[in-house]
């Protein structure tokens, strides 16, 4: 890619509502957005919150330079003091986000800005598909991961990403869903994702004969390799000759640390053959790895089949999360500061009832029950609600009021933190790793019936009282 | 983003190999690789290819930085002398490739490399993720504005990408397949794709009035603005506002071009019910956009219903090719040079039949018809083989052999073009609207049966009697 400034990577309609904002004075009234999803991805329970760090270094650096400026003008509908405005233009809101490895459900805001109403309309685009593209990416990993079952999973799928920041970015967001590394050398060089791997087929080819290509790579990295032994024939010669290499090269050096790689064929017909050969050689520390178009369903269906694979490496469909390669988030306004400085709530009505806001600068609280510690539900208030957890709370759901809950013995944690305060980064990023351990135990705390891949529980995000109120009253308004 | 080196965008395995070759002084052999693809997406009947472009930037930029060494050598596997090739490292091959904007078939080279084995190995990822990504998303929107039959296609989808540059390069190939226009900003200002753009709901939100958002916006852009009529209610308020206002502001000053658009509900029969509005009022010249979630299968079901919309803005499905999301190109080795310079092939079997390599350096020959001017088949053939066009030519299917078809007045084409030769590049990339308008001839010249979106012909691909020969020695050799 030419170097070029992410500040432009926006709907050409944002510069246009924006030009208008200018022009009517708009662009010092703030107003506040929300960022949030309606459906989760492949019909699961939850989704996993990532794309914060991204999001944070882009506002830091928003900025419109000459030549940005001077391809505006050649459009010839822009305002000379519009662009001016936008050659000092620089982000001075606030941002409220969801940390990144969080488990977060629909309709429940992952990111909030306040800002002047140019400023908030203008990083729509890049949150959106910065937010939208790595929770999609974690969301898929963390599904691979548990149908695992403790096996260890390896993103491999760079080649078959929708582009460059899809195989960076998507390797980043796997790794904060429970991948323990990745085939992407970037992603280790600029975030510190473990990468790793070992040959493609071309290695094997590359030489007379397998076995050769075979010893001339544990010769040169002894320490724990992975052979390919697909490339003839998997049962009568890749693995005879992985075993033989093994024996020769690692033995003789007391390492017994290795793995063979299974990339063809049936995967758990072979893994079952190739367990026992290894095993019979006396090599059962060789682990067996398996990729070919892996997802959480043909995992879980090896699983069943009792495959002996002791690595999944899965490029394609994590990477793109091709079952379901779309995470739906959008960006609405849901309230505007009159010119008295009070927030007035406001909603967006459809005729797909689906696509109906929630109004109003909002908190959300996540209830934790203090025996099981587990996730019990989540509340959107009003932004100056305060939700006292020594006392019973009564929570109901919004579509069925009827249905109440009452809880007690309860934590309330609220979800979002401050990211920026008057144009100013208040947060600290965890590291990759800390992102990771965080979602493992995140995800810890929801109950198995939330998380089960075939008719999820539907996971309780309810309105308080007061915001449900407020809510009503804008339908009865703009309803109709 | 951060300043990313995209030479360090490849898969940790190039680097292990390459290190591998290096020890082994294949650094000097020259190699040979075909990148092809085994499936059209949505079991399409051809793919278009592109973002050649893209492989040329990164080709001539290729280099590894200190930074990049130093990291390196810190995963502690690496040879010094290995790392002093790198900080030197250039690419002095040579690479042929079908132009962007062709259509293509399964199992036919797109592009060919031919470099010494270390230079070849390490570009993979990049050429793969780069080639996949924007034939995937060119072949998507091709199959799009198809399915639009003449209305205009315009690409909205940055939000929903995978990542940065599946929103900005993506925006490009969408163009390359037959849209008009895109909502990327970026994509515009980098590689003059034009990006238009209205209003989002958060314009109509922020007035007191649906009124007040339309007139002002209308005042302020008089030159065929669109409205966005569903903020509240489409036909009781979005469309009689939008009227009323086209009728009060665009009158009076001559104008007549403007445009609605629909963004949820039943667009089918919204836009029916719009279309006649418009026409009472007197408003024939108003067209009416839809978005909305749209692809080429609900496309071709508006358009079978006489759904009333002049323009499609086509956002998720198409930046991800949702039912679709995958394009499967791969990078094989398929000849060696030996130490006296000739040219071994090289052949890579499978379990899976699907996945056998046609090996050897190839030529890719498309034959037209002379009469109807249309394309009649292609046939991979050996790098030295010439095809006499002035004489009558029998080719065969290599899966059934006994089904031959003679051609005669004829035009041979090869699909390749020189790209590199020894590292320098060779050739000139036309602009995007010459791409773009390459690839509607080159579709043009298809039968409808290959274009069809259900069960589409399948076009010969076939092999010359020579390169059938030697796969099938190879075959024999290597096959058991």
């Amino acid at each position: 890619m030419k170097n070029e400034n992410l500040s432009m990577l926006c709907d050409f309609y944002e510069l246009t509502m924006s030009n208008g904002y200018f022009k009517n004075g708009f662009y010092k009234k703030n107003v506040y957005f929300d960022l949030f999803f309606r459906k989760v991805p492949d019909n699961g329970g939850f989704a996993i919150t990532a794309g914060l760090e991204q999001v944070i270094e882009y506002i830091k650096d928003l900025h419109f330079d000459e030549n940005d400026i001077e391809f505006l003008k050649g459009k010839g509908i822009f305002d000379e003091q519009f662009l001016d405005y936008l050659r000092n233009f620089n982000f001075s809101g606030d941002i409220y986000a969801v940390p990144e490895g969080t488990p977060v459900f629909p309709n429940e805001p992952i990111l909030t800005v306040k800002a002047p109403a140019i400023e908030a309309q203008l990083i729509e685009t890049f949150l959106l598909l910065t937010i939208n593209h790595q929770s999609l990416i974690a969301t898929k990993a963390n599904r691979i991961v548990r149908a695992a079952q403790g096996r260890a999973v390896l993103e491999f799928g760079s080649r078959r990403a929708q582009g460059a920041s899809g195989a960076v970015d998507g390797a980043r967001a796997a790794f904060i869903g429970g991948c323990l590394g990745t085939a992407c050398t970037l992603t280790d060089e600029l975030y510190g994702v473990p990468a790793g791997g070992t040959m493609a087929h071309s290695w094997i080819q590359m030489f007379d004969s397998e076995y050769d290509a075979f010893r001339t790579y544990c010769e040169l990295y002894p320490d724990n390799p992975t052979l390919l032994v697909d490339t003839y024939n998997t049962l009568k010669s890749g693995i005879p000759n992985a075993i033989k290499v093994f024996i020769e090269v690692l033995l003789p050096q007391g390492k017994t640390d290795c793995a063979i790689r299974l990339d063809s064929g049936d995967i758990s017909y072979l893994s079952k053959k190739a367990r026992k050969m290894l095993d019979e050689a006396g090599l059962e520390n060789c682990k067996i790895t398996a990729s070919n178009s892996l997802d959480e369903y043909l995992i879980r269906d090896l699983m069943m089949q009792g495959a002996q694979i002791d690595n999944f490496g899965v490029g394609e469909r994590l990477i793109t999360s091709s079952s379901s390669p779309v995470f739906g988030g959008v960006y609405k306004l849901v309230a505007v500061e009159n010119e008295i400085g009070e927030i007035v709530p406001k909603i967006k009505v459809s005729e797909n009832t689906t696509k109906i806001t929630n109004p109003h600068f909002k908190k959300v609280y996540r209830y934790f029950d203090n025996e099981s510690g587990k996730a019990l539900a989540d509340e959107l208030c009003l932004y100056d609600e305060v939700v006292d957890a020594t006392k019973p709370r009564t929570i109901f759901d919004p579509n069925a009021t009827w249905k109440t809950k009452t809880i007690t013995n309860f934590t309330a944690k609220e979800l979002q933190v401050p990211i920026f305060k008057n144009g100013e980064c208040v947060y600290d990023s965890p590291n990759i790793n800390e992102i990771a351990d965080y979602c493992r135990k995140q995800v810890s705390l929801l109950w198995d019936e939330v998380k089960r891949f075939e008719n999820p529980h539907t996971y309780y995000v309810d309105l308080s009282k007061k915001l449900y109120e407020i809510k009503n009253i804008l339908l009865n308004v703009y309803g109709n």
